[in-house]
């Protein structure tokens, strides 16, 4: 049997950053998705109860991408009483051809979290206005920070308000964002002050009651909405949805059941069956982007399987490439 | 973040063997199955047709075992002609407390060869006739070789039958195990003959049609289907499967999709809300085991995730015990 690698989380940060490379890898994922015949099979979720802990398992096969990861992620969210991180996880790499073990990425969630945020780019970079300067972030954790970084990287963002449930928290996620992204960052204790500001919104939380409701619409907002992944979680009021001029998806057959359009579909507002435009196919050109200055559009990301086989296989190349990890006799 | 162990495949032959230990191992998950929590998701499938090739995830949290595993198995059909096996794999085994990762357990498919064939024999121990002296094995590979070496350890198994699609593997199979198993085996070209000799037939193949049909049913018959796992495989004519006295299987809800269930619901013979007994409720004493000499009872094995639960405990317990393995420093 050949060889396998083993790269650690240091091995993985070395590899791969959240930069304009990751954002391309994440673009081309999307466009493959709605190109060429991905096999993306849905979630295997499993719900632990009495250790207050989940698993999400996600995988897919892309032709044009010579390796498939299967990601694993556990949240055991008893687990900073522990003095561990709630969520972690790490990524097995297939060879696509034979099926063999490439490598083992003990990533603890950080390629998770990056190809996430590379998301929210790409979200931005299609549906957001070009002359979009100020960012509202909901939410004050790890993806709070790295949405806001990602704006970054496709809109010329001057500032950014943080709004969160704890204001000390929200205070220091802005504290740091003003100090290593280098924009003017300020919280708030208004979500109305935050939507009215911004020109596009991420919202980033596990909430399961909206935060946003439909008099925070106003023209040419865009909002990325990547918190909700799961059929209890919801960031965004029914009505601030239909309110939207446009709403599209990472993966509607996803989005209907853990994405913000599940509780539209609950509402009444919008049949099961409705057809609505992938981020991919608008990436690959088959649908418009952003139409005008004043449109109202929603992006709702709930993670798929195509971004981790499409981020694992950049950290492979790169690791080869630098011959970081270490060689595992199988 | 703990260290991580890494076992390879030799380290886990050295942990884990086929036999009493092993057998009572699955024998104690099939009873927590029955009595325990146990949260086992649906199988995450994944079909790569342009690869020839599948991938399939299981996975099952139990009370009372301290980790749960994720098991990847990979199926490459085109494999043999680069010179690997067409199926591999590997387990991830997580704290059932926390979910960080304790292990990775390269067994290319050991692993899963062994809890497989002990569930045979668990499937035996309940169900065939306690003074059953002939074992007909349908099929010539990994798993007809491990069935029968399974039954051993549950019956006074005398002599076997081995009958496979091509006449020199049945020979060398029937060759290997009266020379490794120490117990006269015979090939045949003759299923009808396999049949009318065997009181215990173990079918391992992954056939597309039936191999067994109504009239291979005699008195006292016990059959172990455990070869179907997907809804394109079957072993046994519907026929055959109505005419036996008793069905039990691994996992009812599985069975209806992926067993030798499917095709009698197919053949309109039986409802598919019919509920029929698991071999874990029999194992748990819930359901009677195989109530009298003439009974003809059948087992329809799929394979369940619990198993590899089970058994990657027990690998990481007796690794653990002897200090095998490679620690990783995550």
């Amino acid at each position: 049997m050949p060889d396998i690698k083993i790269l650690n989380e240091g091995d993985l940060r070395h590899a791969v950053q959240l930069d304009a490379d990751a954002v391309n890898c994440i673009e081309n994922a999307f466009e493959l998705l709605a190109t060429r015949d991905v096999a993306m099979p849905p979630i295997l979720s499993m719900h632990i109860p009495e250790q207050n802990g989940e698993l999400d398992v996600k995988t897919a096969y892309v032709p044009g991408i010579p390796s498939f990861a299967v990601k694993m992620s556990p949240g055991f969210f008893d687990n900073p009483k522990l003095g561990f991180p709630s969520v972690n996880g790490l990524m097995v790499v297939f060879s696509a051809k034979t099926g063999l073990v490439e490598a083992v990425l003990l990533d603890n969630g950080y390629l998770t979290d990056v190809r996430t945020a590379a998301a929210g780019a790409v979200a931005a970079k299609y549906l957001s206005r070009q002359n979009a300067t100020v960012a509202g972030i909901i939410g004050t954790g790890t993806q709070a920070r790295l949405q806001l970084e990602a704006l970054l990287l496709v809109r010329n963002i001057e500032r950014a308000i943080i709004w969160g449930r704890d204001q000390d928290k929200a205070d220091a996620c802005a504290a740091d964002c003003d100090q290593q992204l280098g924009i003017e960052t300020v919280a708030t204790s208004s979500v109305d002050e935050l939507a009215a500001a911004s020109d596009i919104i991420v919202t980033t939380t596990p909430s399961t009651v909206p935060i946003l409701n439909a008099e925070h619409l106003h023209a040419g907002l865009h909002v990325t909405a990547m918190g909700s992944d799961a059929d209890y979680k919801t960031e965004l009021a029914p009505e601030f949805l239909m309110g939207a001029d446009r709403y599209i998806c990472d993966r509607l057959a996803q989005c209907r059941k853990q994405g913000e359009l599940r509780g539209a579909i609950e509402a009444g507002l919008i049949t099961e069956d409705t057809v609505l435009p992938e981020l991919g196919e608008i990436v690959a050109g088959r649908a418009p982007g952003r139409r005008s200055e004043t449109e109202i559009t929603i992006c709702d990301l709930t993670g798929m399987g195509i971004q981790d086989t499409a981020i694992a296989a950049q950290a492979m190349k790169r690791s080869n490439a630098s011959q970081t990890g270490t060689i595992f006799l199988s």
